[in-house]
């Protein structure tokens, strides 16, 4: 069928309906754009062309501060975060960087200092993995109103590919004396933090695709360094220089920033693992329940391994119950959970806490403050989040004072 | 820091680089834009924002005709196909639907006739799975210029949520006797498809999202059946009807096409199941390799089960090797395969075949005409795809009759 006949006839059939009044009432509305059909049956639909799009009904999108952007977790279905909705964190912006003029160079401790192309990078052997990626900021709190977004909104899963960093390690010859590396970004901020070597050899990637194309710019096109499991910003994007030393380079990122005040007044560096935790994104507010059965879901996730459990309470954290892991359930990722729960009506508050393949059981934000003191400060902050469930059927967040 | 003092800053310093002469030669040339900067470690990059973007280096696109619109394969890394780029085949266009008017009616044999709206659907309890949707069409060859694209563009996968059918038999109460369904599309085609009630109580869905957000529009916003591994036209967009009944319904989608001319003039129907298949993906036509090692990357997918097995060969099916898996292998899912291979130079044809778990393997295309005749029409055809690696490294397709 050519694209002309579709036009012409959609403009004949739509004019036709108007004048008969039949177009949807309140089709001129925002969310109902006039190209909605009274009957899409009667009507030949949109020719199918190069890119698709989402439904006009559909506007999910981030929430921008100045410096991050939160993924609109209550919106999601399973455990890929879309590209484009991916939670930001930049230290000055986000760099606009031509492939063809991109390099990466590695040098310091090792035998052959190099200097690698977006090419050189590509014909390496790669790898693809799911794993989420999470600032270490990622906790906020203060009132009723708030949505898992702006609760903790600042983790995203997608499937990554790229090099080994072990295979370019390989390459270059690193000297086994090596202990530590820098990893250096191409963005305004310069942004830099000192890993440990061994992180390189186990897991840390140089990624170069994201959700099965090019990685986006908001996630450093077209390279970054990707370290399974730990805090966001050590997973430095844009990434254009590695050096190899004995010793971590104290960047700014990791002493004016990136550190956590523990008890005695002492501060915790270098505190790369994200730890277990889970929150539940249906019911949670703003949303509405009704009386009877409710497939509460959401997501838990582990820097150190697997998800083993997922425990929910719906009584106030008074019983707890196993909630059903969605396959597939994977390292250092996002993992689906649901519980089916009878709601009685009744006001009361639901939960979840996640446990991993280690032990580690997601604490209460009086567990944390009592581990590490009431100045712990705003990084790997990971309590139990509760929602509190009226009777009406609305929901609220249940904060709790910390500072 | 304020968006204001990035913008002020930003124009100051292109301002200045421009009167030095700094900014990158051909930077107005279509594929670079002017905000290219020639050392982004000197300009302030652009602020986080609502919403996440391609490059403006990267423009992957849909290959589209009148009636479809094929997936680049040979622009992915990974599984997941990114929304935009799912491949599109449909009857009469996009329809563009409101959610809050949509409903799905069941009916037929079944204790009690339904109408679920999509606010239902959501309500009950929901299952996610990644897996692949291919047109049962999806194989073109003739000449030696074909990318991936224009062979076999016409399968793609995502992660798909939406509520088991086996949940909504059982809510409708579907009689005993019922043996087939009747699956009925809202858009403009009137698609419909009669289907075995055994796939509705095995694994059958009815899909409201797609990689994590709503199902886009191309793929049957805002619901979908799901019918994994069998051939897409089945997969019923859009769907708002489904009626059981104790016969198959003859639809014009099931007589006039969507059936295989075998040996003896006989004609298959119903034929669901989309057989085992692979494609290296790279290298292939256009692509240019150079001498030493190349990792063969492809995916491999199978409407049965689980892809058990990849095999390669790198001197023109004389000999076959064993390539390796990416982790995860998901039933009836594209799975990823890789394998390093040293090309010496010299001429030669690389091609792969899969395997799946019933045992199943991947036929050549004279296979296929022997079995089936060779006026076996353009369904199911999965012949084993072949690469020409000229001297000079450039990559060609080798097309083979068939007609």
């Amino acid at each position: 069928m050519k694209k002309e006949k579709i036009a012409r006839r959609t403009l004949l059939q739509a004019a036709a309906m108007s004048a008969l009044g039949a177009l949807i009432p309140g089709a001129s509305a925002q969310q109902a754009p006039p190209e909605v059909w009274a009957d899409p049956t009667k009507t030949p639909g949109v020719p199918v062309g190069k890119l698709g799009s989402r439904s006009p009904f559909e506007r999910p999108e981030k929430k921008a501060s100045d410096i991050s952007a939160r993924s609109p977790l209550q919106d999601f279905y399973g455990i890929i975060t879309p590209s484009d909705l991916h939670f930001e964190r930049s230290h000055n912006g986000v760099p606009n960087i031509d492939p063809d003029k991109y390099e990466l160079l590695i040098h310091g401790m090792v035998e052959r200092p190099t200097v690698f192309t977006l090419r050189d990078l590509k014909r390496f052997p790669a790898l693809s993995r799911i794993a989420f990626i999470e600032c270490s900021g990622n906790f906020r709190t203060g009132k009723e109103t708030m949505t898992p977004q702006e609760i903790c909104g600042l983790t995203s899963q997608s499937e990554w590919t790229g090099v080994m960093l072990s295979t370019l390690f390989r390459e270059v010859g690193v000297s086994p004396k090596a202990t530590w590396f820098l990893a250096e970004g191409s963005d305004a901020a310069v942004m830099t933090r000192s890993i440990p070597v061994s992180k390189g050899w186990q897991d840390a990637m140089i990624a170069y695709a994201q959700n099965g194309e090019a990685i986006r710019p908001q996630q450093g096109y077209p390279a970054r360094l990707f370290l399974p499991g730990w805090e966001g910003n050590t997973n430095v994007k844009w990434i254009r220089r590695i050096e190899l030393s004995d010793q971590p380079f104290m960047t700014r990122e990791e002493t004016s920033k990136y550190t956590e005040t523990i008890r005695g007044g002492k501060i915790r560096q270098f505190s790369f693992d994200m730890d277990a935790r889970s929150i539940i994104t249906y019911p949670s507010y703003p949303q509405q329940v009704m009386r009877g059965w409710i497939e509460i879901r959401g997501i838990a996730w582990s820097g150190r391994g697997k998800i083993s459990r997922v425990e929910l309470s719906t009584d106030a954290g008074r019983h707890w119950h196993t909630a059903t892991l969605q396959e597939p359930v994977l390292d250092k990722a996002h993992t689906y959970f649901r519980y089916l729960w009878r709601w009685d009506g009744q006001h009361t508050e639901i939960m979840s806490r996640a446990v991993d393949d280690t032990g580690y059981i997601q604490p209460t934000l009086q567990q944390l403050t009592a581990a590490r003191g009431t100045d712990m400060g705003g990084y790997h902050l990971n309590p139990v989040t509760a929602w509190i469930i009226q009777r009406d059927g609305t929901v609220l967040f249940k904060p709790e004072k910390f500072r």
